[in-house]
Order: structure tokens, then C-alpha cells, then sequence
């Protein structure tokens, strides 16, 4: 497979295509420091062998924010060489921070606007990036990402709403673009030129009056020509469709944009790949060579490979599929696809990161804070009897199933296939019934669930059900 | 081209695969009743050759809304029949009014919503849509097709935001689709199967939970079953993300959702093309063959010639395209290109939709109600001088084009092409200068400006002028 061949970026080279993007873990306390278990959180990446492992978001100053990681001091690089450290131990992943500013948010609802800053703040950041980044390289990470994407200042300022109206105001693109060209400008300064240096911007703002693939395909352009090291796309996060929950700050993840950022099980699978694919086309057109990783639903096996293999990205970022399951890149490399605890995009994590508690998966054992190991020893869950376990019983526009309890299983997944067509997963549950909302009267539906152990070890498929959906009354008439 | 072809679409053939999707143009009263005006407009969609008009939504119902067609009582198809017969006397177009109902909005904000209606009024509704759509056929059109999309009831039943919880509930797909079916079954019964049904709904609603491809294809399918003449594929102007203004009622094309609909300039061309073809090709795939109708900013000829020869779409739907110019499908199949009044996406029609005034565009001669006429005795534009008229300098972050004024230009057109590529329309403008605020600097452009007289015969092209716009400052450390 394509996803399995190395990759130079840089003064780094990775072992595959496969990155765990920066995820919020909420893992260190109030302080900013590296916990062990923030440590555990990146070592289970590293033995699950991706093969670029950003560490989530790090703050260049001392906003406050909750539990967040920070490197706007040098007493954050112990912490941080920990995990840098241990992830080397453990692998050959690398490892790269994701290293951002963000500007104020209150309880009320009010926001800091990029407009809100002085020149002399900006100035400010500026420096604060470049610091930042050179304490990322004296803490041993393989590089560095900015983090330009979602709802934060340099992507604020990147943005179609920017509404400032000076030299880096909104109205020109090349305004827009002046910060993050003077952060990268500074950061290979202070940190050198041959520090790898990543960016993750937007690929689309997905709001109103935003930016879309029609700017990101310049924006890109610039970064190359800025000499980045990799760009990362991904995709909406924005305040300004944001909604308020009063006394609470805003969370540019519950909006519109921020459905398409971090997309539920009712958006489709790869839903931003076609755009990350006309960014590097548009790159290559223009003679840039820039890794392009893309994201977004990508943690099916085939979806991942088909975009490296058609170059239409140059790396594929799986968040939610590698918090599911760390060792999804070990399990695809040794074809052991039954085998991955698969993301059912139910978004418990998304919760999670939203209230500031500790962010796990829905499907990891209750309490653990941590993906299970993969344990040879584990066994496959079993069926207490086999064939006539799963009963699939058309009801009212929906079909009800409902199965018996299988020993050793951890979570069931249900899968479907119209009359003639292949079986998708549909959901990963814990419980043992689960209710088809989505199904069309008139038509067949064939209906096996799976039950599978904590660390995905499956046992064998139920029965298969098929389901004749009776037509809606009005549908006959033809 | 393929874009000539004829399509048989039930009992109506097109001539070709130009569709002019419905636009509102408040050319009648608030009486609702056909004006002369109103014939004239489609009369000169018919005279340009689109294969097939969609005339403006008219409602079912008799609810307060501003100069909207009604087809809510038989006193209504005398105008109705006038349309049709002065349409059929112009040119070979087939023609096909929207039918509409949509639920009520007050000044204040608050909007009527699916939830609110009781069974009674359901019931209503359905009958409603039947005896518009026999009142359609009574009239001497040669279909009439749902209008299903955006804000309206139909859309809003089959939204996954629809908060019903009964049998029309949003829970279920089954239950989302009871309204449109069971309307469909009416107007069948009361119409008559044979006359030709479209039915027009969003590919995407573009809003927080709303529904996505994902769901389309599946409500496609239905419709394919329920015996659709053609479907025509929308997107977004929804409610749910519609910015209030204090004292007008909500405009469900001032969010993102509406931007997605009526696309500005900022936004991509054709980007709502492969969300058609997915629902097309999901559509072969279960053996149905009806028409598929795409729509998105696909007036460059060429991309609208690619969704027919690609099989991506049957149907090519152009509204600002050919309200700017009606003449574009029999220009574009004389190959006289460089003679089509191109749209430049200002928007100006929407915000005159937004405010209930005639909608006219912005390209035609001051005070027109209609596009110009084609006059081949028109002079076509002279520049003053030849070769040294286009000047464009490079100021901070944007460059200035200035031109002098050509003779006979009701507007120009403005190039721009990157260093090696084609040049692109940027914008057009009835003044003498244009700024461009997306640049890059450290790259060149090349410009040029062609005066058109208002039937979009043009005049020669400027000179070409070649800037060097300069790098940033912080850009050439690499």
C-alpha cells in the first residue's frame, strides 16, 4: 500500500502517510504542564506506528483557557521533552507540536476580534511564535506545526471576515496573509530554517461570507513559497457561526462550520478530500513539491490509500479513527481490518473537548483514559448460540434490532447492505439493540452485527437478517 | 455539443439541456395576478432558446407575501395560460411553473414552523398542491414542477431539522418523506400521471444537522419511484442560519446556507456539480433513469457542456447566467461566446429579491426591465485609442486597472490571467477602473479589458498590461 511508503518532509522523514492530527486531550491541569498521562496519550500513538504524530494545540502565551498545554515559558520544556522522548523511545513516529495563539473569550458571549489588536500586540505574537517554536525544537520534537486553522488568531486574521482594515486587514488577500507570513518569517529565524515547520489552515471557513478552496489554493502557494514544510487542510471551526450557551464561552465547534470540522456520523465519509485534492494539484501546477495532508472522515482503510495512491494528498490525517484506535495504522499495514475498533463518529469526544473534561472514546472500556492495549491474549467475544441471535422487526418507518448479549464483547457493530449492495458499518454500540431510522419503505435491507472485544478483536458475525420494508401507502399508486 | 441534445422528460421533449431554474422577478402585484411584464420576462427566455423555463414560484395558498405569483384559485390561469401560450408562440422552449407553499414569517423574527401545523392543515396542503398543479396543466403548461427546496414547506418537512415528532416526524427518513409523497400521489391523481412532474429539493441544506448528499440520493431514489418527471437539484437558503434584520421578515438567503444557494463571487463555479453527479450516478447504480437537473454557477459553457458530455448531469440549470443574458443558449451553440453578457455574480437580483423589488440584473442598461434585446445594427464598442488605454499599478497589497471610456460600452469586462495561465472573467463594471485585492505579491498578472456594448457584443480588447506586483517584505528571506 501506498500509505506505508515513507516520506521526506524536510530535515524529517516519516515511515508512512498516516498522521494523528492535533487532538485536544484535556489531559494536563489549569497549569499548562505535561502530565504522564498526556505522555501515555502520544507513546499509545507511537506503538500504533503513524507515522507523524501532532501533539495537540500548545499555547505561545498565558491567556487564560482551561487545561491546556503551553510553551510560552521555558519552564514548559521539560514537560514537553517528556513526551518527545518517550514517542521516540517507543518508535520511529515523529513528533511535531501544534503551536497556536488564540485571542479572549468570556462567559457572557464576547469575543476578542483580530480588529482588537494593537500593532504592538501583534508585533507581539510575532515574537511569541518564534520563541515558541525554537523551545518545541530545544524540547526535541522533529518540528513544528502553526496552528492557522478553525477559530484562531492566524486564522482569524487569514480569514474573508477578518475586519480589520490597516496593512493586515481583510479587504486584500496579501493583508490577510501578512501574519502568518511574518510568524513563519520570525519562527525560521529564531528556530532556523531547517527546523520542519508544518501549517494547518482551512481548506474552506464553511460561513458565511468566508474563504473557500478558490483563496486556500493561494494561500497555499504562499506558504510554499514561505517554505513550509507540510501543509495541513483542514476545514470550518469558526466563531461566527458559533452558538451561544449562555454563561458558557463560545465553542467555535457546535456551529455549521464546526459540523464540518469535526463531522458527525450523518456527514459523509471524505467530505473535504475533493477539495484537499484541487490544493495540491493546484501546487503541483505551480512546481511546489509542499506535502499536502488532508483530513476529514478519511479512517477508512481504502478512502486513505486511494488518496495517496492518486496523489491527490500527500498524507492522511485520521483524528477520531486513531483515538479510537491507536494501532489502526499496525492493523491496515498487517491487513487486519476486522480487526480496528472503528470510529462510529458519535462525537462523545467532541462533547468531551466542548465541557473541558478528559477527552476518550466512546468505545474504550468505561473509565479508561487510555485506548486498551492490544492484548494477543484477549479472547473473541462468542455468540451464546449460533444463526437465530439477531432479530431485525420492521416497525413504524423504522427497524428495530436487537440481539443477545455475546461474552467478551466490548461493543457490537451493526452493519447494513441494500438488496444487492456491500455492508456498511452503521454504528458501534454498547448496548445490544440499536434502531434503523433511515430506511426506505418498499425496499430490502440485509442487516449481521458484530461483536468485537475492547481492543477490536472480533468475534464471528451474527446471522444475517434481511428486512422487506413495507411501502409507504402512498407509494403504490404508480 | 452534447448541451443540444434533446431530452425526453415523460410526455414533454426539450430541445436541448439549458434549464432557466425559477427566479422570483416581483413583476406582478401583490394581487399575485400575471402582468404584462411578467409574460415578457419569459417570453424572452424563450426567445434566447433554453430548452426549459421554470417560471417563478406561485403559491397554493393565499398567505400574505409580498408581489408573488398565485395558482391558488382558478381565477389565477387565465394570466397563468397567457405565459404559457406566449412562450409556446415564441420559440420551441417548454415551459413549467414552480408551485410553491411556504409557511408564515412575521417582521419580528418569529416563524411559523413544520411543528405547528396540524393533520387538518397537512391534509390541506396536499389537496392544494393537487388542484395548483391541475390548474398548471389547465393553463397549457407543459409540466409543473415542486418546489421542495430552500425554506419552503415541502423543504422543511424533508429537512433533518424538521421538529415534528409525529408520522411526518424528522426522526425518521420515512417520515421526512411522507409529505412530498403523499403530495405527489395527489397531484398525480388530480393532475394526471402522464403530465410531467419535476420535483426541485436541495442536494445539501448546508446547515448545522441539516441533511447532506448522504440523504439526497436516498430522497432522489424516492422520487424516482414516486414517478418524478425530472428532479432538479438545489442547495442551502435555508431559515435555520438566515441573519434577522430588526423589522423585515427573515430572508432565507442572507446566511451561509443562502450564500450556498445564490452563490456571490467569492464562492467556486459548479460547486455544487459533483454533489449532482454523486446523486445521478447513485441513481444509475439502482436503475432509474429520470433526468437529473444540476445548478451552481455552471454558465461558463464549457462546464456546463462537461456535466452533459460527462453524464454528471442531464440537465444544465442557469438563473443569474441567463438572466443576465437570456441570448446565452443560442449564442453558446453559434460559438459566439465572446458575445454573452456574462454574469459577474454581484448579486445585485438577490437584493432585490431580499427586498421585494423587481429583480432585474445589474448588467442591463440603466432602467431596463428587461435584458436588452440582440440588435445586430448596434455598433460594437471603440476605444478612443488603440494600445495604450489599460494602465495598472500596483499600490499596497491591491492593483489599481484604470481605462479610458469606450464609446458605445454599456459595460467591461475585466481579465486577469496568472503569469502562464488563461485569462479568467474577474469581474464586470460599468465604470472606467477596478481595483484587485487578490494578489500575491512577488507574482505577475496580465490584464486586459474588452468594452461590450449592453447586448454583449464587444468591442476589441485592450491593450494587455503585464504587473510585477512586489514581494512582502518578510518573503524573500527563504
Amino acid at each position: 500500500m501506498k500509505l506505508f511508503d515513507p516520506l521526506k518532509i524536510g530535515a524529517m522523514t516519516i515511515a508512512n502517510r498516516i498522521m494523528v492530527p492535533a487532538m485536544v486531550t484535556h489531559l494536563c491541569k489549569e497549569d499548562g504542564v505535561v502530565t504522564q498521562d498526556t505522555i501515555d496519550r502520544y507513546v499509545r500513538y507511537a506503538a500504533g506506528g503513524a507515522g507523524l504524530i501532532i501533539v495537540e494545540a500548545m499555547a505561545i502565551h498565558q491567556v487564560k483557557s482551561g487545561p491546556l498545554l503551553r510553551i510560552s515559558d521555558d519552564k514548559y520544556i521539560q514537560g514537553l521533552r517528556e513526551i518527545a522522548k518517550a514517542v521516540h523511545a517507543t518508535s520511529e513516529s515523529k513528533v511535531v507540536p501544534q503551536i497556536i495563539h488564540f485571542l479572549k473569550v468570556a462567559r457572557t458571549g464576547w469575543r476578542q476580534t483580530a480588529d482588537m489588536l494593537s500593532l504592538e500586540e501583534i508585533d507581539q505574537i510575532v515574537e511569541q511564535f518564534g520563541d515558541a517554536v525554537l523551545r518545541a525544537r530545544e524540547a526535541g520534537f522533529d518540528g513544528a506545526e502553526l496552528h492557522s486553522a478553525h477559530a484562531y488568531t492566524l486564522s482569524s486574521f487569514l480569514s474573508r471576515a477578518n475586519p480589520r482594515t490597516d496593512e493586515y486587514g481583510g479587504q486584500t488577500l496579501e493583508g490577510r496573509l501578512r501574519l502568518i507570513g511574518r510568524v513563519i518569517e520570525n519562527v525560521r529565524r529564531k528556530a532556523g530554517a531547517d527546523f520542519p515547520l508544518g501549517v494547518r489552515f482551512n481548506v474552506e471557513e464553511f460561513i458565511k461570507n468566508g474563504y473557500t478552496v478558490v483563496d486556500s489554493k493561494v494561500i497555499a502557494e504562499r506558504l510554499a513559497e514561505l517554505g513550509a514544510a507540510y501543509i495541513s487542510l483542514s476545514a470550518g471551526g469558526k466563531f461566527e457561526d458559533a452558538v451561544h450557551t449562555p454563561g458558557q464561552v463560545l465553542y467555535p465547534y457546535n456551529g455549521y462550520s464546526g459540523d464540518r470540522c469535526m463531522p458527525g456520523d450523518w456527514l459523509p465519509r471524505g467530505l473535504h478530500a475533493s477539495l484537499a485534492s484541487e490544493v495540491k494539484s493546484h501546487l503541483v501546477s505551480e512546481g511546489h513539491r509542499v506535502p499536502i495532508a488532508a483530513a476529514g472522515k478519511l479512517d477508512a482503510p481504502q478512502d486513505a490509500e486511494r488518496m495517496i495512491a492518486e496523489g491527490r494528498a500527500d498524507i492522511v490525517g485520521v483524528a477520531r479513527g486513531l483515538l479510537a484506535d491507536p494501532d489502526w495504522p499496525i492493523k491496515v499495514k498487517r491487513g487486519e481490518l476486522d480487526r480496528i475498533v472503528q470510529c462510529d463518529y458519535c462525537n462523545v469526544c467532541k462533547a468531551l473537548d466542548g465541557t473541558h473534561r478528559t477527552v476518550i472514546c466512546a468505545l474504550w472500556p468505561q473509565g479508561s483514559i487510555q485506548a486498551p492495549k492490544d492484548d494477543p491474549s484477549v479472547q473473541a467475544p462468542q455468540w451464546p448460540q449460533a444463526d437465530t441471535s439477531l432479530t431485525a422487526i420492521p416497525r413504524e418507518s423504522r427497524v428495530e434490532l436487537k440481539w443477545p448479549k455475546a461474552p467478551g464483547a466490548a461493543n457490537y457493530q451493526v452493519y447494513r447492505a441494500d438488496e444487492q449492495g456491500d455492508p456498511h458499518m452503521m454504528d458501534a454500540v454498547k448496548v445490544t439493540f440499536w434502531v434503523d431510522n433511515a430506511v426506505l419503505g418498499g425496499h430490502k435491507y440485509r442487516y449481521f452485527v458484530r461483536p468485537c472485544a475492547a481492543t477490536g478483536k472480533p468475534g464471528q458475525r451474527s446471522n444475517t437478517t434481511i428486512v422487506d420494508v413495507p411501502a409507504p401507502a402512498y407509494l403504490p399508486l404508480r
